[in-house]
């Protein structure tokens, strides 16, 4: 990609958590130079620095800062958009946007579970982008929209992607989520310090759902949900980043703990074939040691790309069980988004 | 028990964790009075308050501190011993006292799933005591051993026990645990601040086994185990008291969310029935906010006594899913081990 | 006061956090009976326990949260009101029902600094009462309007009332803030899990003013403020309850560690001599142990109610140092209250 | 420095957090190759992987790990080493290598104080490296010993250093100290989750009498010092990494609160002009937001080595007072040591 000239992105929802973290994620990036930023009205027109309350302990470059935010119109945006806008107003700001001809890559709930809506995980469903004509058709949108899942479904979706050809039935998890998922200001020091919250409020829903659409199979012009029950507990602990999942999986026909093991260790995926600039090199890697992986201690790996698997075991109720972790606001929001954008641009799908 | 003159008793043990505790349960106890605190032979002959390095908020007594520790041998120790040992010494220990004549009540694991050993909850299982005869039988003690359950196990036991007319199958658990459960100094602070360890070592196996000899039946002279099966995820998590533990669960026939929740908040046992000083009003509370149990805020109902449950629902792959909560060192050890030794009193098995 | 039918109180700002542990700090008392509620007009009309989003370890009744909520007008309430109101609006409202004949007892920090309000710590300043004649006539008001210092004022005042007597000059004091302190939802748990913010909005002019206030001397009809220079640093730290500070201090003459110490120790005021219900036996304990006072293990002590002191030492550029610690929402906040209504009522100033 | 063949460097208390942390900083380095690890002789003949508890994020390269750990013994090792040694066997241990040639630049305090060695931070008080000549001529040794600040001095004296110019007369300084400077296991959990620990043992005196020293002159063949006296309070609070201090400052005569800033804003030193490896472009950064420094989002600045300043402003007590912070492992230990090699390096002092 050396002498190309990097293509204009912009971020919509840019003060918010999700926002500043797409920014992070962008600067520096050698296709896409971040130029838009927009936020509400009640920001627009304003710096960059002056409405938002950067809260990322890296440092926001003055170019940026210095940025003057726009309104959420499509007018002036280019073609690329990142959507970090809250659910609350994402179904229609990202809906207008799309119309009007750009392409969306979506950290938002509101469009992932739509039928023609790519749950793009790169290294997952690749071939799930081939929703995007029947998308035009349906929707009669000019551009698209494209989604990367919740935080949590993210982890759980990439640790069983590697098991799919042993015929996942049925999965049993419980997740730790980090305070990082929750936004800004998000949960209260007071419920959460030295404290667990047994619930991630529309989470458990949102992993059930969207896992099975995850590693469905691309047919024709549709996915076909992967045929299996997926059941979520979902709790709250005082990390800062990382969310780690136990997992207990039922296969049609169980595997070995040995066979299991070298699915993790091979996994790659486009990302990897295509080298996309944040891939990681490996996007699973299963570790030894029994205590591992912990949020502090592996949360960063592949520069938060890369989830990591341990403790893989018999389960004495289903068929086996492990614990994997991976990086809430990187690879379960900002750069899944990013890895998406990337896929996008190497598929010729940007213009 | 008005007038009647308390009972002499002593801890083993008595500057672990555990032992510490054991002295903060028994202070001001209706029933029995501490008068023998024993240790390890090097802090023997000096005084309680020169060797132990007290971690509890509560305030040691100057007459418990003046306290002249004694090594752990039987002969001037009262006859009911409450053991509070480390793992490593316990066996012996305990076996020696229980071979001169002593009535243990223990916490410690060596003796639990020993065929003619009590497991005791007393609500749970009071009629797991008819293995004392046994007991004195095949060891040839003149006095006895009971134990009290692992500081995870009870949690998942005690929510367990109500439903077990509707025929337990198999359940599988994630605990999320707290670090008062690890002894003093137990995990070291940079491995747990902001922090989720995915292992408490050994603690799974106990789990699925001690839960399946808890619920189980005397018969005659000894105890069948409860036919289900038990697949367990242990995690430790920046929390100072409570274990948190998420639980999905099928049943031979699956009863309705209404009859299981009418089982919770009807439970009761032994303790409550001849109002034992330490038994909480209710040994289960099912709590209605959607966000509830949560360590800080509930680990201390009912004195620290009660386990607290909430978010029952359908599971997608066993039958249903709850959450629940117990005191890791009040009914997770100290105040399970006095229980036991009120239980014992007041069936007569004291003398 | 064993026969005396209790007296009816209220709360103004009744959902928020003080109002809260208000609720809790009168749930039981003695000779204060909870009949009225107030909040905002949002609120007014509905059951207590619609309205609040309780966050106390400790249950709310049923007869409070069944209580219909008031709106904040003067005319149903009791004469004696305590106020939990947020200082966006406790100026104006707490005036309001002073001016209507009623005696507020207020943690707000509105009327802390009028000149005829006192600024009540019953053991350090109860003569300030005499500040009430000088505001009836001043304000006009019927009622009047009693304060009691902020949750880090409060311990470093009680820490250096003792001293008084031998001629303090200046402090420099840091504090290590609880977040308790901070209301609810209050700090957001991303920007204090495993971390410590440097600051304090607007409390470091609060402690270098009021603590001048509160240790001066009542003449007359006003208040001499202590001719001394504090010098106050406030941080935020990742703890639940419990301000810690360390403190320098320098005297006019400087005493030994001995008799600083004894005056620690020896340090009782008119809630000890008059045996109010909230009086801890000692307001002050000093501990011994090198790594003490500690909030998880001290801020407990009287109930919350006693400031804990340790490490007096001689300071290598003042004269001393030590540290000192208080349950910032008991004794810094709803049991500071509730103690000056106590005082209030004990001498007769109730009617 | 592009060409040089690198230069062989070795770990004396490798195994150990500071050993890790030394290991983390020196690998790809570009001056020096980490060759020779040692430890105990329990350890020695072992690889390095099978003798250590690896603590840290970052992954331990093959290589290193399959290094066999050497005993403490001179003769094999190389010229420089870096020693993460106990202090309870630092002085001996450095001084037979120094004895036996090696130059050793120590983290551990038993030599810090001593008159002959440098106490070195490069920015500060390069001109110390001029004790060596003296060194040789006391001790008889044919190497030498460089010694590092205390984890929470370098901090002060960093912050200290630009002021120096104006005087500086005294200083209150309270620490807010990370959880990684006390080492591995260090802090029990359950001391200091939630909690604050109003004392780091020890380090009060270190702070006192190092600030002294590193502020110090060097004349002719001895350091003259700083003429100034320290006062200091140490907490612990749960922080993974990171040093806060609250710092109050008298001058001689008093500079503007802008000629300060201006004074913190333009210091620079040798390492800045040298370009060493591990200096950060700025030693110090002012920065400017009301709630900052922060450890969680600051003490990464300059990758661990820039100390962060904020919050200046006027002392009623003292002159002037502000907040600092730097990163304990890094600025505090491992870096601090990289940094003074390096200072050694380029000065010709290595052969």
């Amino acid at each position: 990609m050396g002498n190309r000239k990097r293509i204009q992105v912009g971020i919509l929802g840019s003060t918010g958590m999700v926002g500043q973290q797409l920014i992070q994620e962008l600067t520096g990036h050698p296709w896409f130079e971040l130029t838009w930023l927009g936020a509400s009205e009640r920001s627009a027109g304003r710096q960059y620095t002056d409405v938002t309350n950067w809260r990322l302990p890296t440092s926001l470059s003055s170019s940026l800062g210095n940025l003057i935010v726009q309104s959420s119109e499509p007018t002036s945006a280019p073609h690329l958009m990142f959507s970090g806008v809250d659910a609350s107003a994402a179904g229609q700001i990202e809906s207008a946007f799309a119309n009007a001809g750009h392409m969306i890559v979506s950290n938002a709930r509101n469009h992932r579970m739509e039928e023609c809506v790519p749950l793009l995980i790169p290294e997952v469903n690749p071939d799930h982008l081939g929703l995007l004509g029947q998308q035009r058709k349906r929707k009669g949108w000019a551009g698209g929209v494209v989604t990367n899942p919740n935080c949590s479904t993210v982890v759980l979706a990439m640790a069983l992607a590697p098991l799919r050809g042993f015929g996942i039935r049925s999965v049993i998890v419980t997740t730790l989520q980090a305070i990082s998922g929750a936004g800004y200001p998000g949960v209260a020091s007071y419920d959460i310090v030295g404290n667990v919250i047994p619930v991630v409020p529309g989470e458990e829903d949102k992993m059930e759902q969207e896992t099975q659409k995850i590693l469905g199979r691309f047919i024709e012009d549709r996915v076909e949900l992967h045929p299996m029950t997926v059941s979520a507990h979902t709790t709250r602990v005082p990390v800062i980043d990382g969310h780690t999942v136990t997992v207990s999986v039922k296969f049609e026909k169980a595997p070995t703990l040995d066979e299991l093991r070298e699915a993790f260790e091979g996994f790659t995926g486009a990302p990897q074939e295509q080298e996309l600039p944040s891939a990681p090199k490996s996007p699973i890697v299963y570790l030894n040691a029994e205590d591992r992986p912990q949020p502090r201690l592996d949360a960063q790996r592949g520069r938060g790309m890369t989830v990591s698997i341990g403790r893989l075991r018999e389960c004495n109720v289903l068929d086996i069980r492990f614990v994997a972790l991976g990086h809430n606001t990187v690879r379960g929001a900002a750069g899944a988004a990013v890895l998406n954008a990337e896929l996008l641009y190497s598929q010729g799908l940007l213009s």
